[in-house]
């Protein structure tokens, strides 16, 4: 028998109409789909794709206990990527889902390193939050010979602010419990900034950084950031 | 009479698949269309876009002349404002093609400050080179707490390489005509480097950087680069 193929699919940002014609393609032709969820809970990027389901599918729903510690997240990465071995070693493709873009600091790469030299694996870009936010906020991101950088706000504060010190333009992902930190670096540097929340959602939210009282935005928040 | 609205819409990196659902739909139902063209001669844009195109729509070809002063390009720009000004005005929409995302280093940005203050403009986001180029050399383009670059190769060599004495990882854009500046810094500083031309096109091509005898590569070629 054949074995199946490892499609890498991003989503996008949100907005189920920000997903490639060629994720559309895969997601509503899919057999099996493999997804992360929180907790237990619901899962961003299937809730991204729900529109192009197919009626009937397969489901490996990789539970990611939300916690600060390694381990456990490592173990149901191990868990999760035993299940899609299966599933493609009977024969079947399998469509991981993946909010934004999969190599762009995506969730996929923990499978990705699991699972590629073991089986055929096909990466489908999809649109980052990055440029959703950029469109959102209505300035380009980057524009003639601007450098750009980015910066996940996992980074500790010597180092965010190191590379901050000299940056031009910065958008600073996965905000969530570190926006104090990356507030009081960008505070400090004069830089200007907004913050987008759930960018191209329903629930989309845009924020000056100085009006924001709160500690902790959603995890899905980008900070564009700028010299004044 | 309501005026039109202008969409600056990324077509993604090549693959025409790659463009976005909400592209497709803005496309096949476009009464104007919109896009640079080079000296001339074709359109690498609506190349992308052709699958989705209408049977009919009435076209705005922007005329790029393809040189290193700026002055013309600047009048061309002029001229394409003015035109798709004109279909705003008489309450037509018109879809703008830019390849990849309009707002990450596009060309649309030549527009968008000439037309934005006067009409109503939105922004479609589309995946960017950089992801999709990631996508096909099949490593990860960034993860975890690491800081990602993007630099312009139309950047002065001594920029260039300021920003790459302190970079990780960077995704070089635009390297064209700037390829043997690149390379000199590159190789000076001791980068892993993969070049990759026409990503997701049919004519795409990977080479290492050290494979490479030519000085100048075709415009549309990224390249990754990574700390040894």
């Amino acid at each position: 028998m054949v074995s199946g193929t490892l499609y890498g699919l991003g989503t996008g940002p949100g907005d189920p109409e920000l997903m490639t014609v060629k994720a559309w393609r895969l997601v509503a032709g899919a057999e099996v789909i493999a997804y992360l969820c929180a907790n237990g809970g619901e899962s961003t990027a299937l809730n991204i794709a729900q529109p192009f389901l197919p009626e009937k599918y397969q489901a490996i729903a990789i539970d990611m206990p939300m916690r600060v510690e390694r381990e456990p997240a490592q173990a149901a990465y191990d868990k999760g990527a035993a299940e899609i071995a299966a599933s493609l070693d009977g024969g079947k493709d399998v469509i991981f889902l993946c909010e934004g873009d999969p190599f762009f600091y995506g969730s996929f790469m923990y499978l990705y390193e699991r699972l590629h030299l073991a089986n055929k694996v096909v990466v489908v870009p999809g649109v980052t939050s990055i440029t959703a936010a950029a469109a959102e906020l209505g300035h380009p991101l980057a524009e003639r010979d601007e450098p750009l950088k980015v910066l996940p706000a996992t980074m500790d504060e010597a180092a965010l602010r190191a590379e901050l010190a000299t940056a031009h333009t910065a958008a600073i992902i996965k905000v969530g419990r570190h926006f104090a930190k990356v507030k009081t670096v960008l505070t400090a540097l004069n830089f200007e900034a907004q913050a987008i929340t759930h960018a191209t959602r329903p629930d989309q939210k845009i924020q000056s950084l100085s009006e924001i009282k709160e500690n902790t935005l959603p995890y899905f928040t980008t900070i564009i950031a700028r010299r004044k």
